[in-house]
């Protein structure tokens, strides 16, 4: 596998990225979502802050508070029973369960793909209770002139997915939720197939333990059924513990082609290709048996959330697919790698 | 609150079901959908079946294995690391969690409503992968001429809810799944509300631990949309742990009156109401703060998992609701509750 990482790795860190208030801090800037855009590339770059603390024995949780339209801070000692806040993502409280930051979604341009210029403010913020606990990981896919955005929304009542879409990046509409609790890694394809509407998603059964990839189906993007169990994990292998769509699946003469992450027992995540018939993407042609992209550079292993490689989009020059991937839950960083290296990994 | 029981309860218990094969066992007859048809009601049973098993220190699943469209029994010694049965319903061990029978759908016609003649086989039996493990507690709605039956479908996949519908009880055709894993609790509105069908539906958010009740939308029964969170649970009361619809809702001169479930910290299963704006059920206009029915009777709080009154349809007489309902996931039973009852409890 040629694999290509950027000299300028990570491309954005959360040094990068200004914060929405004096008193918070950046702490991850990730997972963007990627397209082009008026011959440039465009991204929709999760941010995530928190208040700046100085006191090493509490722990803080930022939360929107949709009736006040304001951002609250909720405070907990450390040394508290029930508290525990060992994942850094989280803090399981008798309270119930909390985020440590607030993700919101933030618009960056570039000519070159590397260099990013990155907004001062928000694009989209939390704005209903079902982003109260904020917006993640989005997914750009062109559709008939129109960019449809699917983003993950985080609130009390789960962690659902919902629709966005805009014409400029400039004037953007909210569609609502199209995948209940617990249900992310949603990724449209962009064309219709036999005139439907199809998406890939990984609904989660706690019964069962299972974080895996569906097949959905949709008449107007709004509303979606069909669904089909579409992939699973592996035994024992860089996928066997979960699994779930990366970027959006693009169209090569082979069939429809997707890059998705898989985790491990240890929880290392890594990328991985999985090929799709083009008439019929509910049959799967092909999957890559080794990863594609695994954490090994120093950016990639340290950070907010180690040894994570995670993409929500890439764009395709010719034959070299460049794939931009948040890593450890803290960075971009960007990597090329050639069409006929991943279609020689497929199974 | 006037709470009429028969005083032939349970008027369906697993003795009354014939089994599949003569090596099973029917242990549950419970949980049945209702409607009425030709002037007589009708019910989906539940019927769960297991292999007749006379050695104590073994335990056994059945599967239903969509390839051979056979029915398959897994064994595992009690004694074996990893194994774990303390929950009725279910087995963990090493090679995942499996459930201790397998349901099916059995029909049964009744000329007054309580003496049930029930068929001697399935009228819904597992038939694809996602029912591997069972298919499970139905609801009926007649809409326009055709009864539509959701039923949840279990599979190592995760459980599910399908479509299916009939016009006779006779023919009955599979529409595949409409909720993603894992949701249950599925009900269809009897009527479309300003052109769109409606449902309500329980999705799970293992995140935060919560299991409550959504409401979601439809142009034509196949594709869901518009989803947004309708009710929770309650502090420290019958509902306090989870939630879901139990009857297809009604019409009443005051709302779409819905009859759910809750369950407390203890695992006890009680019945209480909801009632919705007719032209928006999203707008909750009262809630009964007590339960309308909890488990009593000594057929409600002993069985195969006691302490549970669980409905999945109803039958309206006038002003009297005859609410038929699962007993210690066990048997059927009936009480006749007045409509002015029920109305004067919600809050």
């Amino acid at each position: 596998m040629t694999i290509l990482r950027s000299s300028k790795n990570p491309i954005i860190s959360p040094r990068d990225v200004q914060p929405t208030r004096n008193d918070f801090e950046v702490v991850c800037a990730f997972n963007p979502a990627v397209t082009t855009y008026n011959g440039k590339t465009v991204i929709l770059l999760r941010v995530a802050e928190r208040p700046v603390n100085n006191n090493n024995e509490l722990i803080q949780t930022v939360i929107y508070n949709p009736v006040s339209d304001s951002v609250e801070i909720k405070t907990f000692s450390k040394n508290a029973p029930g508290v525990n806040y060992s994942d850094s993502r989280m803090v399981i409280t008798p309270e119930g369960n909390f985020l440590t930051s607030l993700s919101h979604l933030r618009l960056a341009v570039s000519e070159d793909g590397v260099k990013f210029d990155i907004s001062q403010a928000p694009c989209l913020f939390p704005q209903t209770f079902y982003e109260s606990y904020g917006i993640e990981d989005a997914r750009i896919t062109p559709i008939e002139n129109t960019f449809y955005i699917t983003y993950v929304a985080v609130s009390p009542a789960g962690v659902t997915t919902c629709l966005a879409s805009t014409q400029d990046f400039v004037t953007f509409t909210r569609h609502g939720i199209i995948t209940c609790p617990d249900n992310k890694d949603v990724v449209l394809f962009p064309e219709k197939i036999e005139g439907r509407y199809f998406m890939l998603h990984r609904p989660v059964t706690p019964l069962f333990g299972k974080y895996e990839m569906w097949l959905g189906q949709s008449p107007d993007l709004a509303c979606w059924g069909g669904h089909r169990h579409l992939m699973g994990v592996s035994k024992n292998n860089w996928d066997s513990s979960r699994l779930g769509a990366g970027a959006p699946p693009i169209k090569t003469e082979h069939g429809w082609l997707e890059i998705y992450h898989g985790v491990d027992s240890g929880n290392r995540y890594c990328l991985g290709a999985v090929l799709m018939d083009s008439n019929d993407p509910s049959k799967i042609l092909a999957r890559t048996n080794d990863p594609i992209l695994e954490p090994i550079a120093p950016y990639e292993t340290e950070g907010f959330f180690g040894n994570v490689v995670f993409t929500c989009g890439l764009t395709q020059n010719n034959d070299v697919l460049r794939i931009y991937y948040g890593v450890a839950d803290t960075s971009v960083a960007v990597a090329d790698i050639p069409l006929a290296d991943i279609f020689a990994g497929l199974k």
